[in-house]
């Protein structure tokens, strides 16, 4: 098989943008592969890994030849980090990105496209709490679920070939509207986090007596607690980017927790017994 | 070593119950050991992996002989359980349990107790969402902390037998006032168990268009679930049992949420980030 892309620029270089590189190194799908970061110690592990022809700082230098941009930095940075390349890109350069929050991402990139580029967005579902280019993991896409967001400048011939791009690498691909993507990540993904990061920071400082609370938890409290280790910045960037669709998952949330709170303070057995039914049959239905 | 008991005799032989019976067999604690059941089924599983040298549903041929019993059943069944065998007991029998909630235990426990009758409340913070006889495991409270809670009915003679019990199977043992217990656990424990269950149960019919927004949920939403799959009998009775620390655990959760929700709302990122560190902070405590 020829190589996809003559040459992939990946903008980035921490756990999706390394592993995309390792993995699309693994599968042949570029010829050259570019790296552009902000830390010369991460780049130096981009490049001590053998995932990067060349890494580099200059958005400039990175820009050159790029065929296919990949913006998998920090939501926010997607726009200057795009603005920074602009002029020496390829005048038909296909921009894609791996951002968790699509619609934001897609208003905020149209205006920096030049005439004849492209933009397909895209949000592979998979992640670790781990960071950077040291957690990078060729496999890390196999099986996990990639969602291709077409809009008013992406061509067929660029979705096709960002779709390529993800199923070489074992993703399962489908397409979805950006604001109904937004809408489904905010109660499949972000709710969680929200809920997590609040149980753990509502227990940060849980002191009963002279014990922290939390060091009586088991397995269930380091399961339901998991999610809060991960990044500050990066969860910043999706809650302020997709705030309206947060606030909804949210209300939907505390609607619930004030019922079952209501039940237990009236001891009414059956709206409780109704509410842990009703998370077993979700939990049922979890692939 | 010379057997611990003569014998024990353990009321309801699910995971914990059943777990205990064949870490007992192997560290030789008992000459015999007993359990007492409702479901044939599930003594028929006991019978069958050879915990038991007695498994039976009559509460009176249970008592006969118990040096210790063991209530192990869920919660609310262990008073009407301890009155069912009362009369056939030996008058100076021990009686412990493993219940998530002391204070109501012992509450209602002590009116059932013959005169030379000792108690000694304790709970294995050990579980898992498997149940019954099935899933029990000799090495289920290896390293895991067993808190024992004495109180007016606990002889210091008889405290001491329940502590070597169950450090000769593995666990850690340490002691703490009942009501001191039940307060650090609805924080480490009964609240992750709610909002587990709340966000599944908000998740369980949230339907974007045509999809069901869990779906689309990865690693993190697993996790952060997991705990929603429980038995909601067993939480049935922890949340009646243990209401009033629950509910003040729960606003304490609360007030985050919506110091969370609000800092969101504003776009308040000192806040928002502030509560992302917090949680970030207490999961970097985490043993």
């Amino acid at each position: 098989m020829s190589a996809l892309f003559k040459q992939i620029t990946i903008c980035g270089v921490g756990l999706i943008g390394g592993s995309l590189a390792l993995a699309a190194r693994q599968h042949h799908l570029a010829e050259k592969i570019v790296g552009l970061g902000r830390s010369e110690a991460n780049l130096k592990i981009a490049r001590d890994r053998g995932m990067l022809d060349l890494a580099t700082r200059d958005p400039i230098a990175a820009a050159h030849g790029a065929e296919l941009v990949m913006l998998a930095t920090p939501i926010r940075l997607m726009p200057v980090t795009l603005r920074a390349m602009r002029e020496a890109l390829p005048h038909n350069a296909i921009v894609t990105d791996a951002g968790s929050v699509k619609q934001w991402v897609i208003d905020h990139l149209e205006p920096e496209l030049g005439a004849g580029m492209a933009l397909v967005g895209a949000h592979p579902i998979a992640g670790k709490e781990t960071t950077g280019a040291a957690a990078a993991d060729p496999a890390l896409f196999v099986d996990q679920r990639v969602i291709i967001t077409p809009s008013a400048r992406s061509t067929p011939a660029a979705i096709e070939k960002i779709e390529m791009l993800w199923r070489r690498v074992g993703a399962r691909v489908s397409r979805m509207a950006p604001d109904l993507h937004d809408l489904i990540l905010s109660r499949a993904s972000h709710l969680p986090q929200i809920v997590a990061s609040t149980l753990a920071a509502a227990l940060n400082n849980a002191q009963i007596g002279s014990e922290p609370a939390a060091a009586y938890g088991a397995g269930g409290l380091r399961d339901t607690t998991r999610l809060a280790a991960s990044s500050a910045d990066m969860w910043l960037d999706i809650l302020v980017t997709n705030r309206e669709a947060i606030l909804g998952a949210a209300a939907e949330f505390r609607a619930v927790l004030d019922e079952f709170g209501s039940a237990i303070d009236n001891r009414d057995e059956v709206r409780m017994r109704a509410i842990l039914e009703q998370g077993r049959a979700m939990r049922a239905k979890l692939p």
